[in-house]
């Protein structure tokens, strides 16, 4: 199914190119982003019988499955406590060079809390369509949100012009390939706690958050999530679920991430590049010594 | 729900930010691109009953959702033809002074030939799980998916650099809230055919591709796809569908989007910008009057 391309990691692949340079189109090799399904089942108990059930598909970056299918789990609403995980393990067959194991299956303890979605969501639920009349916002929001307390975290404001550097030099696939998005968990005092990349921005949220939960780490009370891209609905969805007072991102807010933002009291940054930011919400979490009009 | 955000157009909405800047945070006014769910219902025959089924609900920028729905069930390979749609109708309140109508309903023929894709795909299928085994990629692709002929549809090399130009030159909504992705459609004299813009890139997609489709105007054989972002399978795989020959795109493509290029011979270039571009697959439709190694 390849033809002329080497895996060089579990995160990017070499293939032969063309390249206009100088003018002219040249032979080249170039590495691309590794990008592959990946299906996550929940083995679980149901009624007196246990049962597997799969839910969701999504095209992510091999490696931190794990990570992924439990931030997945957790930042969607539908699992609270790690302790409710037996273990998490790869199945299927490695078809082909490059493709690993693109299913993974999530065992719960027969005691584990389900919360199953409200909604149906994405592609193809068969929910039978009721009346046209719900307010689909609220249908798709996670249950039991809860606001992010004021008073607790807080940030310095010339930490925030250095997180783009911080997160660039973290970075281990995007420099090769251009074709990651990058999640970064941040201390106040400006530490790296983790960084994780995907081709797809909501895979790399998953992951990260995924290792802390994981790790018993959650809720992030005292963390800053920094985006490489773009700050969606869906986005600030996953931080507020865990815990997480600022979001910072180098892209633009969408207006339902802003309305999230401002409905829950996360603070929302955006456009945070080159030594500027906009807060879209929650500025008194962000230590301005310099002063300046609020 | 909304606080301090006016909405000035369909696709953006005026919001008080703090802005640094020179060193000092100031009350300012920002635009933030529009985020709205929609739900996707078809209306169909089943059996002798007509029923009615949600197929899917995206993150998108309000405007254009009959193309949007109708582009979703051609790219996605469920319909093959505009004349299966009897009409495409919005539905569902008006929820607060920035909602619109969040349901779409697509109403077919009773002759209608939907064809249900083999995968419940994403978020929450209920599908029950078989043996693990099935090579999901396989399983992702829509059925049917045939190669590019390889001769006709020719690009100019030194068009290909003018396109990013181009494009924003037709952009109404990116210059004012930095957030949104665009995609168009471009003849091979340069023309630009249609442009769509949304917060979710998989949408401005579905939005070009439906405006097309329900114009009578598919397969688009003879067309140029440019995209503001990354190439994942997914963009590409639309792309197909619709039977568009040449992809650039002005970001990183994945190792999927590659592997899904050469075997379906669709041209695939990335890094369309600053007078640069990478050919992944099928230069011989980039036409380079300079010569040069190939």
């Amino acid at each position: 199914m390849i033809h002329e391309m080497n895996k060089i990691s579990q995160q990017s692949l070499e293939t032969k190119i063309s390249r206009l340079k100088d003018g002219f189109l040249q032979a080249a090799y170039d590495h691309v982003a590794m990008e592959e399904p990946l299906e996550i089942r929940l083995d679980f108990l149901d009624g007196s019988a246990r049962r597997q059930k799969s839910l969701s598909i999504t095209m992510r970056t091999p490696g931190n499955d794990e990570e992924l299918a439990s931030g997945f789990l957790f930042t969607e609403g539908i699992l609270q406590s790690p302790k409710d995980i037996i273990g998490i393990s790869g199945c299927g067959p490695n078809s082909g060079a490059h493709h690993g194991k693109n299913i993974v299956k999530v065992r719960l303890t027969d005691q584990a809390n389900i919360v199953w979605p409200k909604l149906e969501r994405h592609f193809y639920a068969t929910s039978s369509c009721g009346v046209c009349g719900k307010a689909s916002l609220e249908a798709l929001e996670v249950q039991g949100l809860k606001p992010i307390p004021r008073d607790g975290f807080r940030f310095d404001v010339k930490k925030i012009s250095e997180l783009p550097e911080l997160l660039r030099s973290h970075q281990t696939v995007f420099d090769q390939t251009g074709g990651l998005h990058a999640a970064a968990l941040f201390t106040d005092a400006g530490r790296v706690l983790a960084i994780r990349e995907d081709v797809g921005r909501h895979n790399a949220v998953d992951k990260l958050i995924g290792s802390q939960f994981l790790a018993g780490g959650t809720p992030l009370s005292n963390a800053l999530l920094f985006l490489s891209g773009r700050a969606s609905f869906e986005l600030v969805q996953k931080a507020l679920v865990a815990g997480i007072p600022v979001i910072a991102a180098v892209g633009a807010p969408s207006s339902l991430a802003v309305e999230l933002a401002k409905r829950f009291d996360v603070t929302l940054l955006g456009f945070v590049r080159e030594g500027r930011f906009n807060i879209y919400h929650g500025d008194w979490r962000i230590i301005n010594p310099l002063g300046g009009e609020r």
